[in-house]
């Protein structure tokens, strides 16, 4: 007798990840540029080390890091990250109230909870083209629809957005529209980032449609690979537009900046929503692990955090480096891509004739090479307006050391030679 | 504009525990027995201060510490905790892989992906009457019907889910219900443990009721308090029970006997629903604060956990000793409360011309008197059948300290003086 699942559970696919990891996992010797990991040399040992043996050095400081916090998140901590986010974007500190702040377990789970919070099965959610596919899974789980919106190398096409509104509009279907979600900075996959301008203008755009929609359409701006930026200077948040406080939601996270065995993340969120959501948090788990909060609290007051992000920019910086001279000096000239800035991604584009999905020849010979890659369609929402394009990989050189990065780069290159000259048959 | 809301969004209300920690929070001097939180001074913090110094004393233990893990948790913790649950159950091992353990943010976290994996709106979940009420806060976001089954000093009555069951089949309702849920050892909020054989007489009875549901019947045993124990010696959980493996879902937890601060709750599952719970939670967080795993792991293998639980033990057999003493002394002798054998509650039931809701002149002249408590009703399940109890009290003695459970004792039992003199006017 099998389980009788909720549409949800029937609904919830194994995430690629799993997947992915699995696939890692089963052959030892396989050179991962899949995995989302971080860099492991650069990870703060020494740091969390003298922060806990502080914390847990007193008890006045050591038991309340070891007992139940409150649910909306430890009230230093959610000061402290309204103080960074306000010092982040040069504008009004109107839109960074501690009050509205959330911290979560991981800025994952706020995705989660904020889709749960906004969506019911048949609602649909506006997203990138291509975009984290992690969030696609949520959508998924909770039976969304999906348009994709065309990505320019500064973010989104607003020209496609307004397009695709109209369309929605058109057909009847804008009251089911909920969201815009965009990851804004070195984003997953593409490594791009959206320029403040595009954001505004889409939240202007959104703006302009609310009245058909018959309710709010939220941005939510995935910043999870803010903080990793190695060239270039940050720009503003979708926050520091003009009132954005009412349609803007944040999800911020601390895990990738500084240990992502600390899931910390956070959501900046519009009064009436951030209700709603810490509710549902407390049903989820009544509030983040304290420890690891007050862990954070204190990397922040003491500047370790601020101190270890120019180390971390350094090492990616180096590492992409690598991967984009391994690329120029393996993949034929047809292939395409460009050096990120930041985050942890590189995305390239095959000629369309070579597929690059997950029962590809050419992935299954990426397999039997030992290396492996995120197939590009993988990240493409399912959009009734286009066929998913099959033609493009995610490589990540988060995890992978330099050397690896450099075989793992060869051994992909050799494959894409063969699969060319075939073809080219 | 308000935000269009998902239907769960519109449903969730905002979690007791959340106004009555606003209430503690709002009025210093408050003396709060409504917390759940747990004793202060017994939380490990050298404990966990040494472990964590060893842990993340070399980069070969440390980094790992700080990198993602799986979605389903730490291989070692996963192992070390299905051990340790075929120790304390003298059963076939069977029912203890490792593979089927999926370690959680904290055991509320896999309540919350069991009702969403299994549970639609509508369907119906058989829950102790009284239950813990966060539970009750997850079935009511989720739209689900329940029905209470009476409990006697040992646990559900099993006439009563005979009775029940039997109703809902003569109804045409058997296919909407999907599980049964009982806090199993020193239940949250009776204080009272299940006896083995009830569990087992559960399990059956369950089963003569799966072919007109038409799909398995599931026993969620919540044993969040079951290493709490101070009097008597541990008895079996459901898994140990026949075929248990394939109906018993366990939900335990590392917070409650180790520290609260650090949330780690771990799910025993059959293997087709592991299946789907591992992928909801990758959804949620793709898999717990690594860190706070490997200290857990750490824990376990010194043994500094286990020998962290007799100093537990002692501490919450004083606490309760001192909450049953100051009772005797001050609350009017048609008071009637049973001592607890383990756990952090006392539950006291009041004549039943005494209400003691959220609303009753009771909870308001204690409140002016400085002490809180959780109002017996908002532990019942709505259920058709029956008016929920408005005459009871969950008291903890986990988080106040012995003076303070003196005083607050003292401060109810004159508040409940005056409101029986003016009953009885």
């Amino acid at each position: 007798m099998s389980p009788a699942l909720s549409q949800l559970g029937r609904r919830t696919m194994e995430p690629p990840i799993s997947w992915l990891m699995r696939t890692a996992l089963e052959r030892p010797g396989l050179i991962s540029l899949a995995a989302g990991f971080t860099d492991h040399d650069s990870l703060p040992v020494d740091e969390a080390h003298a922060l806990l043996d502080e914390l847990l050095g007193s008890p006045n400081t050591g038991r309340p890091a070891l007992q139940y916090g409150s649910t909306v998140g430890d009230p230093r901590l959610r000061q402290l990250t309204a103080q960074r986010l306000a010092e982040l974007d040069p504008a009004t500190r109107a839109n960074y109230a501690p009050d509205q702040l959330l911290m979560t377990h991981g800025s994952q789970q706020l995705l989660y909870m904020v889709t749960e919070a906004l969506c019911d099965p048949g609602d649909i959610v506006l997203v990138e083209d291509p975009t984290y596919f992690v969030f696609l899974g949520i959508m998924q789980s909770h039976g969304l629809c999906g348009r994709g919106i065309r990505l320019a190398a500064d973010g989104l096409e607003v020209g496609h957005l307004e397009e695709t509104l109209q369309s929605l509009k058109r057909s009847g279907a804008l009251p089911q529209v909920k969201l815009l979600y965009l990851v804004t900075y070195h984003q997953n996959p593409t490594g791009r980032t959206t320029s403040f301008e595009k954001k505004a203008a889409a939240l202007d755009l959104l703006k302009c449609y609310e009245r058909s929609a018959g309710h709010p359409l939220y941005l939510l701006e995935d910043a999870a690979y803010r903080e990793l930026r190695f060239i270039g200077t940050d720009i503003p948040s979708a926050l520091a537009a003009a009132k954005a406080g009412e349609r803007v939601i944040y999800a911020g996270t601390y895990s990738k900046p500084f240990a992502t065995g600390a899931r910390i993340g956070f959501g900046l969120l519009p009064k009436p929503l951030f209700k709603v959501v810490a509710r549902i948090k407390g049903n989820h788990d009544f509030g983040t692990a304290n420890l690891i909060q007050q862990l954070l609290s204190r990397a922040l007051a003491t500047g370790q955090y601020a101190k270890h992000l120019p180390v971390l920019a350094r090492r990616y910086a180096a590492k992409a480096q690598v991967m984009d001279q391994a690329l120029r000096e393996h993949f034929p000239a047809q292939v395409q891509w460009a050096r990120p800035t930041g985050g942890l991604y590189f995305w390239v584009r095959l000629p369309r004739s070579v597929k690059s999905g997950s029962t590809s020849p050419l992935f299954s010979a990426a397999l039997a090479s030992q290396v492996l890659y995120v197939p590009g369609e993988m990240c493409y929402v399912t959009d009734p307006a286009r066929r998913k394009p099959n033609h493009e990989m995610r490589l990540s050189f988060g995890n992978a050391s330099e050397a690896d990065i450099r075989t793992g780069i060869a051994r992909l290159g050799l494959v894409l030679q063969q699969r060319l000259a075939r073809a080219g048959d």
